[in-house]
C-alpha cells in the first residue's frame, strides 16, 4: 500500500511554496509597470490548489518509506512544472502548451535550453519568474541530494554526499535537516555574492540578479538573446566562471572551506579530479582557439575556460561559439556534455565521482586480470567502494548512455539529422543546455516539433532525477512491493 | 620473467603455418596465369624466420602462464600482419605500408574494411590471399575463445563460451583441443558448404569460394567491388544470410545442433536473443525501406535483413545502401555497429552476451532497490553470474564506449568530420566494415591520411583482442608481476 494521502499532503506544502515565490516576479512586474495579473493568477491558483491538499491530508502522520519518497519526488517535478508553467501560459508570451512546457522543464531541471526566440521581448516579471524556475530546481536539487536520494539508494552516489545517512537508514535522519539548512544558507550566500559581484561589473541589478539565480543554480537562461557574450567584460565573465565552477562543487566542501576545514576539502577525490580537468581541458582547447580565432590570448584562453566550465558544470551559459573552430573542437566540447560537475552540487548529468569510479575500476581490472586470487579494493575520498556500488554506479553510466542513444534514435525517426539528434538529446539529458548541430551554442529549441518538445522535457526530467527515480516507476518491483 | 624463448618457439610454428597457407593463393596465381613471385616470395620468407624460430627454442618446453598468454595472443596477430603484408607489397598493387597493414589488419582482425578503390583489378591469387587473411583470422579467433581466453580471463565472457574450463585453472586443458578441434571441423564444413551453395546459385567457382571464406570469418571482404550487390539472385542473398548467422553463432551451439542436443542449444539464452532480435530489427526496419524504396515487399525485407544480419554478425558485406533511406534508418544501422553476436563464433564486437547481462543487471537493480536487503541473482544459461564477472562485463562495456569515444576525438582532431569519425571507429572496432558519413556502405577508407590508417589498425586489433589483451600490455602490473 503506497500512502497517497501522505504524499498530496506534501505535495500541497511544496505548491504553497511555489505560490510564495511566484510574487517577486509579480513584485518586479509592478516595479517595471507591466501587468502582474499573469504571475499573480498563478500564484493564487497555485496556492488555492496547495492549501487544499494541505487541508485535505493534514491529519496524515506517517512516516514515508522509500516507496512514497520516488513518488514524491517524481511528482514534486511534475507538479512544480504544472503550475511554474502558467505565468508563460497566462502572459500568452508562450502560446502553445509543449512550448510552456519545455520552457519550464528545462528551468526546473535546470537546464537552461529555450524555445524562444527573442528573450529580451518578454516582461521583465516573467523574465525573472524563468531565473526563479531554476534557482527553486537548484534549491530542490540541494534537497534530493542530501536527504532523499540516500535514503532512496538512487545512483550509487548517495555514499559520496559527506554527511548523508548512508543507504542502510530508513527514515529521515535528523541531523539531515541541520545539514540541508547549512547548504541552503551557502546557496543563497553565493547566489547574493554572485549578483553583487555582477552589479559591480556593469550588469544592471536586474540583469546581475538574474543571472547570478541561473549560475548558482548550474541553470544557464539568460536575460539576453546573446546570452553572456553580450557582457564583454573580462571581469563579469570570469566572475561567471568562478561562481559557475563553485556551484557545480559538492556543497559539503565547499561549507569544509568556508569553516576552515581544508583538509576535509582536499580529501575529496573528486573535488580534486573536477579541479585539476577542467583546468588540463581548458588549456588544451585554448590552443586551437587561439590557432582558428584571435590572436589575443587571454581572450582564447578565457573562451576556453568560459564554455567548459560552463558546459562541465551543466550551466549552459555561452561567452563564445565553440563550433566554429572545427570538428575536433566542436566533438570535444560535445563529449564535455557527459561529464556533469560534482555530486552534491546543483550540477546535472552524469558527475565526476561515478567517471572516477570507472576510471579507478578499470586500472584494477587489469590488476585484478594479473592477480586473480587477490584482494583488490577500490577506494574514493579514503574510503573503500563495495561491490555492489561499483555494480550499480557502472550500470547508471550504461543507462545513461543507453537512455542518450535511445532518446537520439527517437529523435532521427523524428527526422531530424543525426549531429543534431546527438547534440539535443545530450545537452536536454545532462541538464546543460546548448548542443551541437542545429542545436548549438547560438540556436535554440524553437524549431522541433510539438511531439519532439515533449519528448525532450522528458528527457530532461529524466537525467534530473539521475534516471533511476523515474524509471523505477515503471517497474513491476514498484508497484508489487509491500 | 616472462619467458620470452618459449613464445619465440610458439611464434615459429604460426609463421610456418602462415607461409603454409600461402601456397594455394599461389597455386591459384598460377592457374590464372599470373606471377606466382610475390606470393611465393612472401611465403618462402614467412617461412623461413618461422622455422629459424622454431629451431632456435625447439628445446624450451615450459608450461605457459597467464602472462605469456597474453604476449602470445598480441604478437600472434602482430606477426600475421607483419607477414601477411608481404604479398600485397610484392605484387606493388598496393604501394604504401600504411595501405598494406591496413589491408591486411583488416583481413585478420575479420573487419572487411577496404583502402582498395578497384578490388577487381586485383590479380586472382592476391585476391585469395585478402579471402584467406580473413579465414586465417577466423581460425584463430576460435582459438582464443577456446582456449586462450577462458585461460585469461579476458572479457569475463569466458564463462559463456560453453565447454570451457573456467578462469580457475592454470593450464589447458586436455580437452581444449579436443573441442577446437571440433570447431574447426564445423568451421570447414560450413565453409565448404557455403562455397558450394555460392557456386550453385551462380557465383563463379572462384567468387564462391572467396565470398565463403569471407562469410565464415564474419570478415565482409568481397571479390567485387559492389559486394554483394552485385549478385542480385535471391538465392545467393539468403544463402549469405543464413551463413552470415551460422558465423554469428557460438560454434559449440552449432556443434550440440549438428549432434543432435537441441535442448542444449535451447538452453543458451544469447543464441535465443540474437535470433529473435535480428528477426525484429530485420521486420522493423523492412518498413521504411519499403516506404522509401522500392514496392517490392520481399525484396525490402531481404534488403533489411541481409543489412541487419551482416553488421550484426560483424561481417560488412553489403547489398543495399542503408543510408538512402533517412536519418532515423541511418542511425540505426550505425547503433548495430555496437551489437556484435554470440561469444564463442567469429564475430568481433560486444556481443550479445555482455548486453544481456547489462540489461538483465539493470532490471535487477530496480529489484534490489526496492528489496535492499534481498540476494537477487542474475542468471544466464541457468547458471548465476558472480558479481565479480557482471562487474567486469560492464567495465568491458564501458572501456569499449570509452574507447570509441577516444578514437572518434582523435579522428576528428585529424580534421575529419563528426559522423565519419563516429562511424570509421565504430565500424573498426567492432570489427565490421561499412559505417557512416564517409565511410558509409557504398565507399572504402582509400581517402584517409598514412596516421588515420595506421591508427584504425590499431583500433581493429583492440576489438578483435577483445581490449583487455592489448591494454593490459600498457600497465605496470602486467610487467612486474612475478
Amino acid at each position: 500500500m503506497i500512502h497517497f494521502k501522505e504524499i498530496a499532503k506534501i505535495l500541497g506544502v511544496l505548491l504553497v511554496l511555489i505560490a510564495l515565490l511566484m510574487l517577486p516576479g509579480a513584485a518586479i512586474s509592478v516595479f517595471y509597470e507591466e501587468t502582474p495579473w499573469p504571475i499573480l493568477t498563478s500564484a493564487v491558483i497555485t496556492l488555492i490548489v496547495g492549501v487544499t491538499l494541505f487541508l485535505s491530508f493534514s491529519k496524515e502522520d506517517r512516516n514515508i518509506r522509500k516507496r512514497e519518497g520516488y513518488l514524491i519526488v517524481a511528482l514534486s517535478w511534475v507538479f512544480m512544472v504544472g503550475f511554474g508553467l502558467l505565468p508563460f501560459f497566462f502572459s500568452e508570451e508562450v502560446v502553445t502548451f509543449e512550448d510552456a512546457l519545455f520552457e519550464t522543464v528545462s528551468g526546473f531541471t535546470t537546464t537552461g535550453a529555450t524555445i524562444l526566440t527573442d528573450i529580451e521581448a518578454l516582461p521583465k516579471g516573467l523574465l525573472f519568474w524563468r531565473s526563479m524556475t531554476h534557482w527553486i530546481g537548484g534549491l530542490g536539487i540541494i534537497v534530493l541530494t542530501v536527504a532523499i536520494f540516500p535514503l532512496l539508494g538512487i545512483g550509487g552516489i548517495e555514499l559520496f554526499v559527506a554527511e548523508s545517512p548512508g543507504p542502510t537508514s530508513d527514515k529521515v535522519h535528523p541531523r539531515i535537516s541541520e545539514t540541508a539548512k547549512r547548504l541552503w544558507y551557502i546557496y543563497i550566500g553565493l547566489t547574493v555574492a554572485a549578483a553583487l559581484l555582477f552589479w559591480a561589473g556593469g550588469m544592471t541589478l536586474f540583469d546581475a540578479v538574474n543571472h547570478s539565480l541561473a549560475t548558482l543554480a548550474t541553470g544557464g537562461f539568460s536575460t539576453k538573446n546573446a546570452s553572456m557574450a553580450f557582457y564583454d567584460s573580462a571581469f563579469i565573465q570570469y566572475t561567471a566562471i568562478f561562481f559557475m565552477f563553485l556551484a557545480g562543487t559538492n556543497f559539503t566542501v565547499i561549507y569544509f572551506a568556508v569553516v576552515g576545514k581544508f583538509k576535509n576539502v582536499l580529501r575529496s577525490d573528486e573535488f580534486r579530479v573536477y579541479t585539476v580537468s577542467l583546468i588540463l581541458i581548458a588549456v588544451a582547447l585554448t590552443i586551437p582557439i587561439y590557432n582558428n580565432g584571435s590572436d589575443d590570448l587571454e581572450l582564447s584562453f578565457r573562451n576556453s575556460l568560459f564554455q567548459v566550465v560552463s558546459l562541465v558544470t551543466t550551466t549552459g551559459f555561452i561567452s563564445d561559439d565553440y563550433t566554429q573552430y572545427g570538428e575536433g573542437v566542436t566533438y570535444s566540447f560535445f563529449l564535455l556534455l557527459f561529464l556533469g560537475a560534482c555530486a552534491g552540487s546543483t550540477a546535472g548529468g552524469i558527475k565526476f565521482v561515478r567517471h572516477l569510479t570507472f576510471i579507478k575500476n578499470s586500472w584494477l581490472e587489469f590488476k585484478r586480470l594479473v592477480h586473480p586470487r587477490a584482494v583488490v579494493p577500490l577506494m574514493i575520498n579514503g574510503d573503500r567502494v563495495t561491490g555492489r556500488i561499483i555494480t550499480h554506479i557502472m550500470n547508471f553510466l550504461l543507462l545513461y548512455l543507453l537512455t542518450f542513444v535511445m532518446g537520439s534514435l527517437v529523435l532521427t525517426i523524428m527526422g531530424y539529422d543525426i549531429l543534431t539528434s546527438l547534440g539535443a538529446v545530450a545537452t536536454t539529458l545532462g541538464n546543460v543546455g546548448p548542443g551541437i548541430g542545429k542545436v548549438g551554442p547560438v540556436d535554440n529549441f524553437a524549431f522541433f516539433s510539438p511531439a519532439a518538445k515533449i519528448f525532450l522535457s522528458f528527457i530532461m526530467l529524466l537525467g534530473r532525477l539521475e534516471l533511476f527515480t523515474i524509471l523505477i516507476l515503471f517497474t513491476p518491483f514498484f508497484w508489487r512491493a509491500n
